[in-house]
């Protein structure tokens, strides 16, 4: 069965966590926990140093992978022992990297320090680049939950 | 940082969740959550009705995509609100369909059954297909710990 538009809404607005897969130069997957918020019907991730994981020089790869390829699937879900409270939502659409120019950059970005509040002690821009933010438009939200009770819990 | 051996053999036999990364038919990546076990070093993961999801006639889209491209890649990682606490591990490699005859399938079904005894009321295998499991080849493990301290607990 499928999450009723509330539990969307909420999920997307309160969920804390998600994996992002992008493409790599050779096609294959690749695939990344990530933090996100959702702003203006958009979905945005930073690219940060949370916490240091490489030069900063570096352009993460989730990074090159988008500008090579826009395609990405974003998936929420939860992990339970009990396998009836068990959902998932997918987003699958594009992704582009916008800088503080582009249209609700600052409120994203807002949005992410108001979610997090780790981003008091953590850089939410990395460190030698320019500020820049990963926009997820979704083309396409797919979901699935064990039970309509579960359904309602959420919405 | 990278993860220990012992971490990563630890969490492979031991963690209850991951997300799955497959090839859509147009080259885009697809993304769902997968319970697995670690048997024979190789990864294998249930192709089950948990829960009813499709009419069985249908083959799994995952099914479907490792049919066409093989190559995937799966992510344990757990989050935390505390990111000092934060890592994940990746396997990148090949999976293929593996039916009763192939060889170490008998010791995965067992392994399965023993790590998730939900399968004593789900079915481990997809009512009305052939039984078989999913089988991924390893071919690059690739870590990441927030700190030391981490590693060694994780160890």
């Amino acid at each position: 069965m499928e999450l009723s538009r509330d539990a969307i809404e909420r999920l997307l607005d309160t969920w804390p966590v998600a994996r992002l897969a992008t493409l790599r130069a050779d096609g294959a997957a690749a695939i990344v926990p990530v933090v996100f918020v959702r702003s203006e019907e958009r979905i945005w991730l930073p690219v940060d140093d949370k916490p240091k994981r490489e030069p900063a020089a570096r352009e993460l790869a989730r990074v090159e992978n988008i500008r090579r390829d826009p395609r990405v699937a974003l998936l929420l879900d939860q992990y339970e022992a009990d396998w009836s409270a068990l959902w998932w939502l997918r987003l699958d659409g594009n992704a582009q990297l916008a800088l503080p120019s582009a249209p609700g950059f600052a409120a994203a970005a807002e949005a992410l320090r108001k979610k997090y509040p780790q981003y008091r002690e953590t850089a939410l821009f990395r460190t030698g680049a320019a500020p820049s933010l990963l926009a997820l438009q979704p083309k396409r939200i797919t979901s699935w939950a064990a039970s309509s009770e579960l359904v309602e819990f959420l919405s």
